[in-house]
């Protein structure tokens, strides 16, 4: 699938933009069968003009659909260009799901112009969601719900259900008179059944409901665990909100997914292929300010070494090869921990076990690196004094890369900073600054002439 | 909850082991309320002795269930510390899908004793789950499924339901007489059918089955579209063998996930945090030794320039910020295209726009940086030359870096290579050795006195 994705924008890039042809239409047919996430793929793919001109195509009835799948840059290029006319149309279809997903950043004009459109139970749905922050499963509520009041029988179950079941569902709710949560009656409990018996007496005791404010990640492990494909979720005041499903779970998942990879590079997830160059480059100068800083440590700490440098410019060649060892062994440690810490099995307890296992894992590779690197460097500059002390300073570096890719994590959690996020640039800043110490202080003292 | 896990992981390492008290009557209530996948993250938390102890307490009906949670290397740790006696207890009650689930790198003893206590129909799903690689998702079929022949009726589906209906089923898959799956047919159409109705006029002709040896990450991507909880698996022949659930979803990405980020340090999935230290230390030194290459590759390059290295020391003091600039921006526009290709996104079509795209984001953060570190080096230094040297040098180095992001990924692409596993690799060489090349180049020739 993902392979015609990239056929189609090739032949979209070639197409001939003022003569409607044969191409167009085989074009126009193969978008017309991609569903709305392929087809914000798509247009995340293409550069702004034709993405305007493929927008233009789609549907009135899958735009809102579309729209709610790009990703925020995207949107907004797509939304800039468009009339107010279009606009209007546009924000007039929005549910109140679809309007949630795409409402951040988005000017509180059009907002209202969505909510102008709705009818009063509609607006109640956006408010209810909107109370929650970004990252609360509340926020993103699914309000297609089978509910029926607490005294309802199997027979009320029934009717309610050869009417229509919403896609995914499997249990059926119950609130009080004024709304709040009463309980989940899952459909297995309903087979067989005798039509009279209150719904009250099928509740599944087991099945919890999901507090609005609870974080997304942990909402998937709680609708993991629970074995329900849905999930009721409730306010501060216990009243039945919405709900939950596994899709959601899937795309928590995905987007957490793709968010994390993007950050380890400084990136915004709201970054598409095709972001604006400006707003581009100042998200990605903060990430290389940040960088920089650390470089100029490095570079701080090999000044302290000016007059050795001067004398054996051996050790200028081979600096670069102390740092990078350093900085891969101790990624290794710090990628384990701070996947540790993600599944929350680090703790004081087992720290000093961890260590010590780090620190041989760490010492096997250095006392093997080693030898390696100091036998080449001794081959190559002719002098068995260059290749121990690269030797040496490697083999102190792994040994600090290891310390480092076990505390620095700890530390950044108990000050509750991210690892996956700084833990890196922190740690390569460390293993630089070690390395170059050792190496230009043992050849400082190893091999100058006095 | 997986605060709870660190708390009880202190618990356990601060136990006396000689001494039954109350302290670990504590710890067994505690550890009785986890499921087998919070048990299963408890004992990889656990230094090998603690661990051992602690699945000595494990209830017989969980070993099985905690078994097949764990990874690898945790997994082979408790297995080659049971009894003869032991192992067969716990070798007799494993499924055929937990077996498959934990039968790499299992010795074929142990499965052959598995096997010899299953009956027949549980020896033939093994069989036909084993058939699969390790990558498809008919090796994970579950065969927990609601069956029935293609010309049964409503109320054969109504018997069937009010028997048993298993976890997460919103559909019952028709087969014909020897077992090709012939159609699926979702609940909701079973409401207010009458009795006679044969089930094959219920069929939903949209629902599609999986070929098994579809990708497990592809198959989640069908599940996602399907709008249903549970797809049917065929086989080869179109019998019908299996069905993934929306839970094999969230695992994939999980797993998917954390194999992803493990894989950026060059680490294995199957390490846990207490794997064996041989083992671990040879599984990291290959990413040590890949690395090492490139090193030395840049060392090369600065060994080019050892005579202005000489003369003009400050070069020596400032090329690792040259290095790391690049590579820092380098790896921007690679993580962006490298989800571009996972996500099929690019291709030869928007290959020429992307690059100018990334061409003149690389050019701003140039020209801004360049001035920035120009103007700290003259400072530093007091020498103008210097300045414009590593301005000019940073300039150039990020311009190569967003050529080099935008096209390794998509040349290591086209190479059926990874380029999130290698790409940051390759980038990062070439990272430094255009940086070096060009900085002490350009010293060479601007800052050497003829």
């Amino acid at each position: 699938m993902s392979e015609d994705l990239g056929k189609l924008v090739d032949q979209i890039a070639h197409m001939d933009p003022d003569h409607e042809g044969e191409e167009q239409k085989v074009i126009a047919v193969q978008t017309e069968a991609l569903d709305e996430r392929q087809l914000a793929l798509l247009l995340e793919a293409l550069p702004l003009e034709d993405r305007l001109q493929q927008w233009g195509r789609i549907s009135d009835a899958q735009k809102p659909l579309v729209l709610v799948e790009l990703k925020n840059d995207a949107r907004l290029s797509i939304l800039n260009n468009q009339s107010e006319s279009e606009l209007e149309g546009l924000f007039s279809e929005l549910s109140p799901e679809e309007l949630i997903e795409c409402s951040d950043n988005l000017p509180d004009s059009l907002i209202d112009l969505a909510l102008n459109q709705m009818d009063q139970k509609q607006r109640l749905h956006f408010e209810s969601s909107n109370q929650f922050e970004e990252n609360c499963i509340g926020r993103y509520a699914d309000h297609e719900l089978l509910v029926l009041p607490q005294n309802a029988k199997v027979f009320d179950a029934w009717r309610l259900l050869r009417r229509e079941v919403p896609e995914c569902t499997d249990a059926l709710f119950l609130t009080d008179r004024v709304g709040r949560y009463a309980g989940t009656v899952p459909f297995e409990q309903l087979y067989g059944a005798p039509g009279h018996i209150p719904l009250a007496e099928l509740i599944d005791e087991e099945a919890e409901a999901l507090p609005g404010d609870t974080l997304l990640f942990d909402s998937v492990e709680v609708q993991e665990q629970s074995g329900y494909v849905l999930l009721p979720i409730i306010d501060a005041k216990g009243m039945l909100i919405g709900r939950m499903t596994f899709k959601d779970s899937v795309q928590i998942l995905r987007e957490k997914h793709e968010a994390d990879m993007l950050a380890q590079a400084g990136l915004s997830e709201d970054e598409d292929l095709f972001s604006p160059i400006i707003k581009s480059s100042l998200r990605r100068a903060t990430w290389l300010g940040i960088n920089l800083l650390t470089a100029f440590l490095a570079s701080w700490a090999i000044g302290l070494f000016e007059a050795t440098l001067q004398q054996v410019v051996a050790l200028a060649v081979l600096m670069p090869i102390v740092a990078s060892m350093g900085g891969i062994a101790g990624s290794q440690t710090l990628t384990l921990i701070i996947r540790g810490i993600a599944l929350g099995q680090i703790s004081r307890g087992n720290l000093g076990p961890l260590m010590i296992k780090e620190l041989w894992v760490g010492g096997l590779n250095g006392v093997f690196w080693s030898a390696v690197i100091g036998g080449i460097a001794y081959v190559w500059f002719s002098d068995v004094m260059i290749g121990v002390v690269i030797a040496v300073a490697i083999a102190l570096n792994i040994l600090a890369a290891a310390v480092s890719g076990v505390l620095i994590p700890v530390i950044l959690d108990k000050f509750k900073i991210d690892p996956a996020l700084s833990g890196s640039v922190i740690l390569t800043t460390v293993t630089d600054v070690v390395g170059f110490v050792t190496f230009l202080g043992l050849g400082t003292l190893l091999l100058l002439n006095p």
